[in-house]
């Protein structure tokens, strides 16, 4: 095989390489802008799900963390964690897990609906912090921030003694739509501007000192002061992947994972490469890129210590459950073909590093060590 | 909660339910169209990548069969199957693993490139069957099924003692572009005459007796006789899904697996339902409708002993890591929201049940019973 460097020898299959400077790179830069600007930083920790990573948020100072499932809570609680944002909305079917979580964590809780409400008052056994959710306009979930019902959902909250009203939360999944800084500044000034505006709708009804918080990592890494807000909740930022390189919202040496494929042929004759490294490993996220080639993943080679910035004019064209294709221009490709052969490995910058994570499972850093991940719930 | 039928009030979380009488129904229904055929069946068991449905192939006589991964053999083998195809490129960064299995099962192994038969000729320890993969078409992997290399191949095979060339093999992914029986029974008749070419071409050249493997499920359903091959492997056809559906190979009655997604809102402002069940759950695979829509799953509701319909009008709009939004057209919502309420189950029939099996691990039957999915193999 071309190269046989360090412990790359011993990856045989798909593997998810973390650059742990890169990550840690991230997470500090996040972390001192969030305290330059006096804002909370809780960050998303459904990008990595690992205990071990969670460790360097610590060292930093994080105490506070968000996570978007009951069973990610109860992972992260059984870490050490004691202050828990669980951002989706309240899942009644979980009530007794909430429950039990509530009794041993700072735990906080997303609600947008009545119905959920009317559940936590009549079932709750323990103190909770609840936030509303807002759509600011994303339209996922949330109550629409300029809809009357957040005034009803407040009072029906401050109604049970176990629920504090926190405050309001988006997430603004609309920057991922951005293809620049300024669309990304330009739609976070126009969610703070409508999360204000029902903050102080309600304030004017009564409801006091309620905070606000936000999370996506496109205006979370582009911003440098978060006005108006008091808590930020980015997740990504911590690998960041090909989808925030092409938003804009990072640079490509600052994505901390690949997953390291290998080459298992080479085809000349369609300036195309197969690697074992399909939908289960990387996810069947695409993204449409500026130049208008839609990718599965962006392309690097795997070097002593990390790997090569991404190869231009070299993307995965397809995937199935198992298969990646790369395609290349003529050049690029006739290039790549001298420098790989089959049984190499391939690093492939993931569309979306969240849901490749969540597929892989294990971490193994340049160092060869391995970091888990959590455990998968199980279905029921 | 609206319904409190059985085991489904302890589904708490997106939980992928098998029908256990439709998935057998279609493993007989394959089965016994092969025999008639006169076609080896030799299911792919990607699709289910569990022993326990396995035994249900072995009841009918079944003992040959494929799998997509050397970590799917293993599993495999250690579950009693002893005639195992890998129907994936031999990947040479796992030789090891492969000369254990073919030490012990009658391994059959993929090849498409003078590169692996070349490491495995230095490296084998056990004989082993080879198929030359041959691309009818498709362009995923494989020598073209008219380029001079198939010959080339056959050679350097044939060179090797431990490897026995057993013959040619194709997926043609390309069925699943179809939306009609008419052109799958064209795309399987060209693929066949492509495959019997070169395998006339090979055996003028002397290499004799060579057997052809088929794949695909939409062929594999729609066709009643299989002309020209030795050899079936569809896997897909044990669950079916919505994309086989809209393929049209399949009615909707004979989808075997939905996820029941639990809502958890609401918004009769926009016609939106929002589910706990995301790209986490049920895969980021889309699907764009023969009625123009781009969908990420089809709606049902859960009932007694089952589920109901896809509802029509009804579709998943988009999905985030492990949030599901369900549309519906204005009178259908109106109909959808009067039969279901925040804290019910709603059925999704994913567009591909491959990878929703894969990430969900765990089967309910409708008797409530778990069955158990291979254990991930785990990244190195």
């Amino acid at each position: 095989m071309a190269f046989s460097f360090g412990f790359y020898n011993d990856i045989h299959t798909p593997t998810l390489l973390l650059d742990v400077s890169r990550a840690r790179r991230n997470i500090a830069s996040m972390a001192e802008k969030a305290q330059r600007s006096g804002v909370r930083f809780r960050p998303h920790f459904k990008t990595h799900q690992s205990a071990a990573i969670g460790e360097w948020f610590r060292e930093l100072g994080v105490d506070a963390i968000t996570v978007s499932s009951v069973e990610m809570a109860r992972y992260f609680a059984a870490h050490g964690w004691k202050d828990i944002l669980i951002a989706f909305p309240v899942n009644i079917r979980e009530i007794h897990k909430i429950n039990e979580l509530a009794q041993r964590v700072h735990l906080h809780l997303l609600v947008e609906n009545a119905a959920a409400v009317a559940h936590l008052t009549e079932h709750l056994v323990a103190p909770v912090d609840v936030w509303i959710e807002v759509d600011a306009g994303y339209r996922r979930s949330g109550v629409p921030w300029d809809d009357a019902n957040l005034t009803t959902l407040a009072h029906q909250i401050c109604e049970c003694e176990r629920m504090r009203l926190r405050g309001l939360l988006t997430h603004d999944g609309g920057t991922y739509a951005a293809r620049s800084k300024d669309q990304i500044v330009s739609a976070y000034a126009l969610t703070a501007e409508r999360l204000t505006a029902a903050r102080r709708r309600l304030h004017s009804q009564g409801f006091e000192r309620l905070e606000i918080s936000v999370g996506d990592t496109p205006a979370c890494s582009v911003l440098e002061r978060f006005d108006a807000v008091d808590e930020i909740r980015p997740g990504n930022f911590v690998f960041y992947d090909w989808m925030q390189v092409e938003i804009g919202t990072c640079t490509p040496e600052e994505v901390a994972v690949v997953v390291a494929c290998p080459v298992v042929s080479i085809h000349p004759e369609r300036n195309d490469i197969v690697l074992y490294g399909g939908a289960v490993h990387l996810s069947k996220e695409s993204l449409l890129q500026r130049d208008g080639r839609l990718t599965f993943g962006a392309v690097a080679l795997i070097e002593k210590g990390g790997w090569s910035a991404p190869l231009p004019n070299v993307w995965v064209r397809s995937l199935s459950q198992e298969h990646g294709i790369v395609h290349a221009e003529e050049a690029a490709f006739t290039k790549l073909a001298e420098r790989i052969q089959v049984g190499d490995l391939l690093g492939i910058l993931p569309v979306h590093s969240c849901l490749a994570a969540d597929l892989l499972k294990t971490y193994r850093t340049l160092d060869g060590e391995r970091l888990a991940m959590a455990p998968i719930p199980g279905a029921n």
